[in-house]
């Protein structure tokens, strides 16, 4: 290609989860130009809908910032996925034949960081659909959660929807209190009872997430039962704070869909130690694509 | 078919689980004439192998019975089913264009109370996969629990077995107490820390189930991890027995293959009015025919 003009690069930013995936892109200087949403990106949930979902929310960004001439050829990508804290899909994802100039991959939670401190160092939680703790310093990095609400993510939106309906269930059974959440849930999805079961057995997170706002109502009224999985739930969290600050990151942010209704739950000492967000995840990830790129020329 | 000589009729008594499906077939006077297996015969997770799965245990008692010459048509079967306490199951599998005499559909836990009890009133404890109670006094029945191992089955092997992987991540994070089931579990599924959430997540509850004498060894060897989840699992099997006495049962068992470790976790008083089962369920199946063919000629 000896004589042909060196086509202008772009960094794009995504943040990919497992509802959907944004992406930003910004030109060489890191100025945001254009963002654009696109279906889910976890790979956990599916390796190529993941893939298709990122060159998707590019090709929106490009066109939201009117950017039509560039192709995805001319985009240095920083993304941050759910799920790539797995090692397999990590590698699964590493080993995509992108279209990009460059695909530098990393966890959700680290973009997210980047994005809160404007800054490689740090420490975050994370609770939305699920929940996750994560904090680098020194270089050094750890998760802390974040395996699905199945097997943990205490606090987050799915495990209070899924620790509603078993004590829904235990009520029904009268081995356990009575809940206003029984009549609550039965009005959210129209089922209750073994139904109830039937309803959502096999179901994404974010469908046992769809019942958290109910949870979160329930206990802001008193209800005995709501107010002990919210409580167990900011207690985990408060616990996922302590240890996250035992590393002595220069800030702690909460971000994620319930981080605001959470943050009375939490320790008062916790609580004290939160600093708000300064940036989004997928202008973090644009951060991240910067900082890779210095440090690979 | 004028002349026609008038076939003789057999009884077939299926058990169908999650994991196998157990048949009987016995002759006009009850009398069990041979037994055989096949594969799992619980609609929840397959309706068309369910029904293949009973086809094939029928044929296979016949088999073994040395009943060469009967034929399906002749066989009228009573078949307890997991799965069918969930009505659109039960409706599913009623409308099976079975090849059979006849087909009395009930629940597992119908055809195991009557086999425990020799007798259509009684009340069981089902812990091996899965957990759940059953009575029925005074031609009504109540069933508790056994909505699965996501939304309880408390005390259940896949409930201890999950559980157990609960506790070993948390420990993993510090943020609970550490436990001999990390190592014990490591060495048996060969995999520790975030590839135990790779190698368990959507697996059957089966696998988890797998992990169950584990948590019982070392919970008997007082580990304080294992011991609390094995007692907050006999916690609830004893409330559990609580209810179903409530009813006034004339008998209560507790059948499956937990039942027997976890007996000395339960409550003395529970303890001591449980019953030892008088028969298995494929027989007491055989039972569930034979009576309801009575009552429907």
């Amino acid at each position: 290609m000896v004589g042909a003009p060196v086509k202008e690069r772009y960094y794009l930013g995504v943040d990919g989860g497992g509802s959907k995936c944004r992406a930003s892109v910004a030109d060489a200087q890191g100025r945001v130009l254009g963002s654009a949403l696109a279906g889910p990106a976890n790979p956990f949930h599916g390796v190529e809908e993941a893939r298709q979902s990122i060159e998707s929310a590019a090709r929106g960004a490009l066109e939201e910032a009117g950017l039509h001439s560039v192709s995805l050829g001319q985009l240095v990508v920083g993304a941050g996925l759910a799920g790539v804290n797995l090692p397999g899909l990590y590698q699964v994802m590493r080993e995509w034949p992108h279209p990009f100039a460059a695909f530098y991959l990393a966890t959700d939670l680290r973009i997210a960081c980047i994005g809160a401190h404007q800054s490689d160092e740090g420490a975050i939680i994370v609770t939305g659909t699920g929940s996750c703790g994560y904090v680098r310093v020194g270089g050094e990095e750890r998760l802390i959660g974040g395996y699905g609400f199945s097997f943990g993510d205490q606090g987050s939106g799915a495990w209070m929807g899924l620790e509603a309906v078993k004590a829904v269930l235990l009520a029904a059974d009268e081995l356990g209190p009575e809940t206003r959440l029984t009549g609550d849930i039965a009005d959210q999805l129209g089922v209750r009872g073994l139904a109830l079961v039937e309803r959502l057995s096999g179901k994404p997170s974010s469908d046992y997430a769809s019942l958290a706002p109910l949870v979160l109502t329930a206990a802001e009224a008193g209800d005995a039962v709501a107010t002990s999985i919210v409580g167990q739930g900011a207690e985990y969290i408060s616990a996922m704070a302590h240890r996250l600050l035992s590393h002595k990151p220069p800030r702690l942010s909460i971000i994620g869909g319930l981080a605001e209704r959470l943050q009375p739950w939490l320790e008062a000492d916790v609580a004290a130690r939160l600093s708000a967000p300064l940036g989004t995840p997928d202008v973090g990830a644009i951060m991240y694509a910067r900082q890779e790129e210095g440090f690979g020329s």
